[in-house]
C-alpha cells in the first residue's frame, strides 16, 4: 500500500493502465450535490435534448476528479502532488460511459527552488470504453531523492 | 441564470467573489467515495496526528471541484469551458476552513483556430476563512464574438 | 406494515411519538447537495458567526422533510396525502439538536368533494431535545369510507 | 448574490420561472435514505407494477424541497422565511420527469403583530416537462419596510 | 417502536415478511463510496460484457446490509445482536432487481454462559421478484428471560 | 490490480493489514440512509446518553461492510466468495474511531463438491486504533487449482 519511489525510481515512459468504472447518473447527481453545480448541462435531460450533444453531459471537474481518484493506487511517501498543468476537456462524457485512466511519466527534472527534491511530471489521459481520450492532463510531482548512503 | 456574454463584453480586471462554504468532515467523506481515493491523508485521522499536517487535509480534486463549482452562477451560452492551466495545490483545507473562489478576467486573445471565437482567461483563486490563496487555477474559455448586426 | 385504517377508524385526540433522531452537520450537507439550496445560512460557519444565530441553522424543508420522514411508519391503504396547510418554521434546528415528531388526528370531515371519503387532519409537531416545537404543520389525508358489507 | 429587497419592492404579478432538473432514480434513493421514508410508493418497483400508477412516484417531500430549492437564487437579507400555506401534491412525478419552478408575488401585507414589517406571498408552482402543476404552495415572507431616510 | 420481547416471548417457527425494495444503480454506487470495494463487479459494465452474469453484480455486503435492514422494525430493549453464522451468497442481484427480506425464528437455548439470557436464532433469507434465495444467513440475539414477578 | 492466485498459492498464516480508516458520523448517516435501519442506538445521541455505552454506536453491518470493504485490494479472478461464517461483532465503534482490517489466511481444503477448486479461510479481524478486535469473521473463498500445464 505504501510504496518509496524517489525521484531516481521514475522512469520517462513508465506507464499503467486503472480498472474501469462505468459513470452513472447517480455519478452526475452526487457531483452536482457535492460541488453546487447544477447547470442544466448535467441535470436537465430536457434542455439538452435540442443542444448539439441531445443528452446530458459530465462535469469537467467530475471526470478529472474521478479520473485522478482511478489513478490512487500505493501511496509514495516520498512524492507530494504540486498541480496540474494543461487540464483539457477533450470529448463529453455521457451517462454510461465508462472511463479508465492511463497514466505515463512524461518527464523528470531537478526542482530549482527545493534542493533534495526533483519534479516529476505524469501524464494524465482519462479515456472512453471506445479508447478516446476524453479529458488530459499533466501532473507535477514533487518527488524526493534517494538518500545518500554513506559508504560505497 | 441565462446571461449572454460574448467575447467583446469581458473586461480584464473584473473580479467576483462568491458566496462561502464550510468544508465539513461530510465532504471528505463524500469525495472519498464519490472519487475513490480513501488515501489516509484524507480519512485516518490517526495516521495524520503523526504527520506535519497534524489532521486530516482536503483532497486537491475537492477544493478545486467545490471551488468551481462556488463560481457557477449564470449560465452563458456563447461560452464554453477549454480546460484549466497552472492548476495549484497552494495550501492544505482543514475540516471547517471555509472557503470562497475569487474569479478575475486576466486575459482574452483572439482564438488561432476558431474563426469567430475568441479566448479568455478568468484566474481563480480558492480563499480560506484567513484570506490565504489554498488553491489557484486559470480557467480557459473558449467565447463567441459579439454578431455583426446589418446596418444601422 | 401494511394497516388498513378507514375513515371511521381516526379518533381525534390520538397522538403517537415517533423516535427520535439527531441532526447532523452531514444532513446539512446532504440537503443542500439534494435541494441546490447551498445558501450560507445553512453552510457558512464564518457567515453565521455574526449572525443573530451564531451558527448554521438547517434547512426548513429538511426539518420538513426528515419530521414528516419521522412519521412514515405504517402504510394504510385507504388513505393518500392530500397536501399540507399552517407549515410554520417556528425555531431554528441547529447542529447537533436531536427532533421527533409528535402526530395528532385533530380533526376530520366528509370530503366535499369524494363521495366515499372523508378528510383527516393530522396535526405535525416536530420538538426538539428540549421538548420545544420547531416546526409545525397541519397534514390533510383524505381516508376511505369503511366498506358497508352487505347484512349480517 | 445578496440583493436587498425591502417590503416596498415587492411587486404582485412579478413572475420568474427557474431553470429544469430531471428527477433521478438518484433522488429517490437520495431522499428516502435522507429522510428514512422507505414506503414502496417510492422504491419498490414491482409493488407500483399493480398500483394505478404503475411505477414509482416521488415523495411529496421531495418535489417540494427540490421545488423550493431551484428558487434559491439571491439572498435577501430583508426577508425571512415564515412558512407555507396550503401546500398540495397535484399530480404524482415519475423517474425521469424533468422539474421548473415558477414563483409569482401574489400578495403584500401589512405585518399585524411586527411593526416595520410586512408579509409577502409568493406562490410555488412546480411545473414539469409537459407544463403541468404538480406541486403548488404559497409561501409566506417576513419582510422588512425600506427605512426612512433624513431628510428629502 | 419499542416492543420488549423475553427469550421465552420468541416462538421458533414465527416468521415475518419485510417490505420490498429495488435496488438500484444509486445504491451499487452508494455501496462502493461507503466501503472503498470499487471492483469492477460491481460499477464497470463494461468489464462485465464478458463475465459469466454479463453484468454488473451487487456487493455480497450490500444484499447482507440492505437485507438486514430491511427487517429492522421494532426495537426489542431485551435483546442485542451477538453476530451471525452461515452468510452465503446464493445468487448475483442485479441493478433493478427487487428484494425482500424473510425473517424465522429457527432456534432457541439457553445462554451458556451469561446466566438470565438465552440465545435466539433468526434465519435471515433474502428474496428476489422471482422468490429466490439470493442471500441466507444466521442472526444470533442474545435475549433476556422474563424478570420473575414476586407473588402469582 | 489483477493478480491471479490459485488455491495452491495461499499459505496458511499469511497476513496483510490494510490502511486505516476513521469512521465518522457521516458514515453513521449514510449507512442508516443506504440500509434503512434508523434505530437510535445509531442516530439518537440524546437516547443514548442513558444507554450503558453512553454515545451512538456503529451498525454492525456498517463495520462489517467497511472492514471488507477496506480489504478490497487486488482482483483474483481465479477466487470467489462463497460467504462468512462465525461473524461477530466483539466491541463497539464509536464516532472517530479508526479502524484497519487485519486478514490472515487460517486453514485450506480441498472443495467436497467442487472438482479443480478448493476453499481457502480467511480470517477478518477490525481492529480499532487500541489495537482492539471490534469485528471477527471468517471469510471463505472458492479458489481454483492452477492449471496443469503439459510437458515439464
Amino acid at each position: 500500500m505504501e510504496e518509496t519511489c524517489y525521484f531516481e525510481d521514475y522512469q520517462v515512459g513508465q506507464q499503467r493502465l486503472t480498472m474501469g468504472r462505468t459513470i452513472t447518473e447517480t455519478d452526475f447527481v452526487v457531483h452536482a450535490g457535492h460541488t453546487g453545480d447544477f447547470f442544466p448541462h448535467h441535470l436537465d435531460a430536457e434542455f439538452m435534448k435540442t443542444h448539439e450533444f441531445g443528452q446530458r453531459i459530465a462535469h469537467g471537474t467530475l471526470v478529472f476528479a474521478v479520473g485522478v481518484g482511478l489513478g490512487a493506487g500505493a501511496i509514495n511517501p516520498a512524492a507530494f502532488s504540486y498541480g496540474y498543468d494543461r487540464l483539457r476537456f477533450v470529448k463529453p462524457v455521457f451517462i454510461n460511459d465508462t472511463i479508465k485512466s492511463r497514466l505515463t511519466i512524461s518527464r523528470k527534472e531537478p526542482d530549482p527552488k527545493r534542493p533534495g527534491f526533483g519534479r516529476v511530471w505524469e501524464q494524465l489521459e482519462v479515456l472512453n470504453q471506445r479508447g478516446e481520450v476524453v479529458l488530459a492532463a499533466e501532473h507535477i510531482y514533487i518527488v524526493r531523492h534517494r538518500p545518500v548512503t554513506a559508504a560505497a
